[in-house]
């Protein structure tokens, strides 16, 4: 696609004075994902990886959990007034036996069918959805490999450095080796791209691993890890207050404002070795 | 509601050491927003000001452009095990000839009739939309004032500094007096908290303001302010590419990293005073 960024030219402006310069922007375009041939969303992101995108989306909402779930992915060819590839269509063919999601609104996660919609339902809805527990898993992590993380993601960022505006999600070992690297203009879309990589390569439940984001820990971040069996979400800035309910109530670990020797752990701080628990 | 933050019990991790103490998280919970009794949407936001919240989400969506379009806001009372409110389910009834947006899918902005979805089909789709156009609007304003906004907004925080996780949307006057500010754990819920503020005062369109948001500008940030009126859009961090083509193609002013003296003028830069134009 080779659309992950696009060259402007630009006013700098500094004390008053001005001069052009060509800058770096990261690429955003709408992506729309359809299953089966039917339209379920559409999600602003940065090309590249799409095909993860679409995976690990489903997997987020609770559609899809192993490789055979997915029986193709393609670029849906043809309607423009040339008829060219916008790229920025794509659909998934479920394996046998796989349930299509339901596109209208009531495929969402929060129940609207009665007034009293709280951020218990939405906890309650990731529990009966997730086809795994993260509360048992074994994870246990020096908390020194967890300090290293943000400056391994930040290294192994290509395209932030040249635009400065994109977001990272990446994946670890226990031992703070890195996995999976994605970028995107949208956090949520960076996580569901390391996500979906995972779950086309057959590998969830994402077991004693760690994903770290860069940004704050939202409920959305947290709830696609529960999705994808990941044990730990660390981030570099704060997490709000449903994040930590969710990782709370699903047994992950939940570390937060992540940054040179020190950290903040909002739930199972069990897994951290050599500190207390909470 | 006063449930804006939340105090936590968290373990405090430095050099491997770890020590117990409170902390402050900025709250989340969903928000569906119901139009004349009937589902819309469901946002992830921060309580407060949620009246505001759904009003602008309807300025954005291009369903209202006046205060009195909407006829009234409420809370949707009862439906919780033990009769309470959730404050989390809003409903607006729309004024008199006002159109109830389309609930479904394709009530989105983004074409989803054929496979040639593309940036240029949601750049035709915000200025088909729009009640109003920015392009012509006198704003001038001094670049020294602009470099004030960050501080002004920064210091007007009043969650930020508690919580360390709330995006920042401010409205100001090309004098750079703070007109209205608004935060949310989501940034394009405080651009829709400004917004429908200034809705419900019968202010918009938004002419000659300058609408200065923490983080990133993304296409969506672009479209509210357009939509909203409002002629000049300021970020601490990057633009993407398709909002700065959103911001070219509707004649909005465009300044990202906005820092300390210095700026990058993506779109616009006549409006600046006494520096060249792109």
């Amino acid at each position: 696609m080779g659309r992950v960024t696009v060259r402007r030219r630009v006013l700098r402006v500094r004390d008053g004075a001005g001069s052009h310069r060509a800058d770096t922007l990261a690429a955003e375009e709408p992506m729309e994902i359809r299953v089966g041939g039917r339209p379920l969303t559409v999600t602003m992101r940065t090309p590249g990886d799409d095909f993860d995108l679409a995976a690990g989306f489903l997997v987020s909402e609770g559609v899809v959990h192993k490789a055979d779930d997915v029986a193709g992915i393609r670029y849906c060819a043809g309607a423009t007034s040339d008829g060219g590839n916008t790229y920025n269509v794509v659909d998934v063919v479920l394996g046998p036996g796989v349930t299509a999601p339901d596109a209208s609104l009531e495929r969402n996660f929060y129940t609207t069918s009665s007034c009293g919609l709280c951020g218990k339902a939405s906890l309650d809805a990731v529990r009966t959805t997730a086809a795994w527990s993260v509360a048992e898993d074994p994870l246990s992590i020096e908390p020194k490999v967890l300090t290293e993380l943000p400056d391994r993601l930040r290294a192994a960022q290509k395209v932030f450095d040249s635009t400065g505006g994109l977001h990272a999600a990446g994946l670890f070992s226990v031992d703070g080796e890195l996995l999976c690297l994605r970028e995107d203009v949208g956090r949520h879309n960076a996580v569901d791209k390391v996500v979906g990589h995972a779950l086309r390569e057959g590998l969830l439940p994402l077991r004693e691993t760690v994903l770290m984001v860069s940004g704050r820990a939202s409920f959305e971040l947290v709830q696609k890890a529960v999705m994808a069996g990941i044990p730990m979400l660390a981030a570099v800035s704060a997490p709000s207050s449903l994040a930590v309910d969710l990782a709370e109530e699903s047994g992950l670990t939940l570390v937060g404002f992540l940054r040179g020797s020190s950290m903040n752990v909002y739930t199972g701080a069990e897994r951290l070795q050599g500190v207390p628990a909470v």
